[in-house]
């Protein structure tokens, strides 16, 4: 691979989080669908805030979680995504940037405001999230830096991207871009509805333009309609080069052709809020693939940053990831 | 005391606070008092923002903290402070009414913008707060909610109050109206550098307008320019009902008339950020005076309040005190 200014670039929609405390009967009150994502509009976002407790902002977005988790390491990220000129757009553009990610997309000036995720939090940290994306749906072609993606070891897209219409033309663009440079390109599915939502484009789509697969047991599995985690194991194996599998407290498995490497997950002394622990599984896996470590160690240091991450509420890391990794002796 | 709607109404400044984990050396470089409270201006805040690295919104404002505290609780409570119709203001808002919170002042539609408090947390787990006080400067005497200060147990009210001049008259307003009601007016002290700012004013106060006052160890000491704590609190004796000093982990020492209660800290984990320590002790304390409970047990609802609040960050309760209470068998 020849050098790159950037190790990492993710695109995705770029979100402000909301997360609040929950009890479970709120879910079933509000008939929500617990551990999923679900995309809602304005009305519908107005109506769960007021419902909601007490909450905490905090910079989000599945993408924009994973760079900052990769800065936090010291890799070198850059992010794609669309906020307004509004105070949430400012705190999302001020944290990715605080942390060291190059936030290469500018701020719209006028159109919806910039999305936020309300993300409710049950005793058994397990998030459940409704997000209203606001002006991050109008990422489109136009908004994919093409000298930013030719220049990164890794193009980084999230499956959320797919929901938007314009946003799967950006993707499709952003994918073509990087591997016509000779760099290589990775995706997260985000969400076994997600995956339900865009499942023959999601297959199309893995197997003519993504290297590296993020998925965790239940995506999955939606992926190849299975009810087999290793069956689902054995079919993605042909489709791309890398697939990083997350299974929560067991771990994670990576398939690498012949390959398949079991890592164990990191201890945690308390879980609290398990939102952002996919995320920062990718943030450390693509900060040791991009620093030459084994895929073993790759998987190691995924699952430490997942763990700092699910010990506090929110997506972003409140410590040191690089010194983290250092202490950890990985 | 005729029965009451409100165990406790608040006065003070509504602010939203944006914390962000911080090393030392940038208090250094940024001239910044370390523990302190600092006023600080629009360009100071911007230009401070740009400096701090990411951030957690949280709402926050000395009296509203332990508002929330008490309604977290299960008291009745009520709060006067004022933000704008912005986006900062709708999360202020919403998060104190979301608690269980009668929050009685409506949203300026002109003016400056909400407050917001930049607290810098340093890996001792101290605060270190620049504030800039916006639209709540404007609080005056035709905001003092006559009816709910009449229909309120307690009074509270916060030392940073006394820094924007419209506040300070509707300080003495309010506390005026609720001892000719045959109410309790409380005050706490708030900060060293803000009682040096009000010295006299605090003096003349305690003596003639306030029953209970809340003062840590530096405040006690800054208030009768002494070096010692002991000789302090024989001095307060005589100015108030009741004084509850706090100690940090030293626990708080509560002096009524002959009496001297040593109260210990309750037992904590991990101690991650102090902000609203002193504002969750207050909460603990006044719920529990207003439920009949002797001050040696107040001083241990306090201390079980904050050592909530210090186990993570921001100044908002993330677990009902209500069930703490509960369980510790207070």
């Amino acid at each position: 691979m020849t050098s790159a200014t950037y190790d990492v670039i993710g695109v995705g929609n770029a979100i402000v989080d909301v997360l609040s405390p929950t009890e479970d009967d709120f879910l079933t009150r509000h008939g929500l669908d617990k551990g999923m994502m679900t995309l809602i509009d304005t009305d519908q976002a107005a109506a769960l805030y007021d419902a909601m407790g007490p909450g905490i902002e905090v910079s989000g977005g599945s993408a924009a979680n994973t760079l900052a988790g990769i800065a936090s390491f010291g890799g070198n990220g850059a992010y794609l995504g669309k906020v307004r000129n509004d105070t949430l757009g400012g705190v999302f553009s001020h944290d990715i940037r605080a942390i060291g990610v190059d936030y290469r997309t500018p701020p719209a000036t006028d159109g919806a405001t910039t999305a936020r995720c309300l993300i409710f939090v049950t005793p058994d940290a397990q998030r459940t999230m409704q997000t209203y994306l606001g002006i991050s749906v109008e990422l489109g072609p136009d908004d994919i830096d093409e000298g930013a993606i030719r220049d990164s070891q890794i193009t980084y897209l999230e499956g959320y991207l797919f929901d938007p219409p314009a946003a799967k033309k950006a993707f499709v663009k952003a994918a073509e871009i990087a591997h016509a440079a000779g760099r290589k390109v990775a995706l997260t599915l985000s969400d076994p509805f997600c995956v339900d939502r865009h499942r023959a484009e999601f297959m199309h789509l893995i197997s003519g333009h993504v290297d590296i697969v993020f998925a965790n047991e239940a995506e999955t599995k939606s992926l190849f309609e299975v009810d087999n985690f290793d069956t689902a194991l054995q079919q993605i194996r042909g489709h791309c080069e890398i697939a990083a599998l997350t299974r929560s407290e067991k771990g994670a498995v990576i398939v690498a052709g012949d390959d398949i490497h079991v890592v164990d997950a990191a201890p945690v002394d308390r879980v609290i809020d398990t939102t952002g622990a996919g995320d920062l599984f990718a943030a450390g896996f693509l900060y040791g693939l991009t620093n030459g470590r084994t895929l073993v160690d790759c998987g190691r240091i995924g699952g430490l940053a997942a763990a700092e991450i699910i010990g506090h509420y929110g997506a972003r890391p409140e410590m040191s990831l690089a010194k983290l990794l250092a202490d950890s002796g990985i």
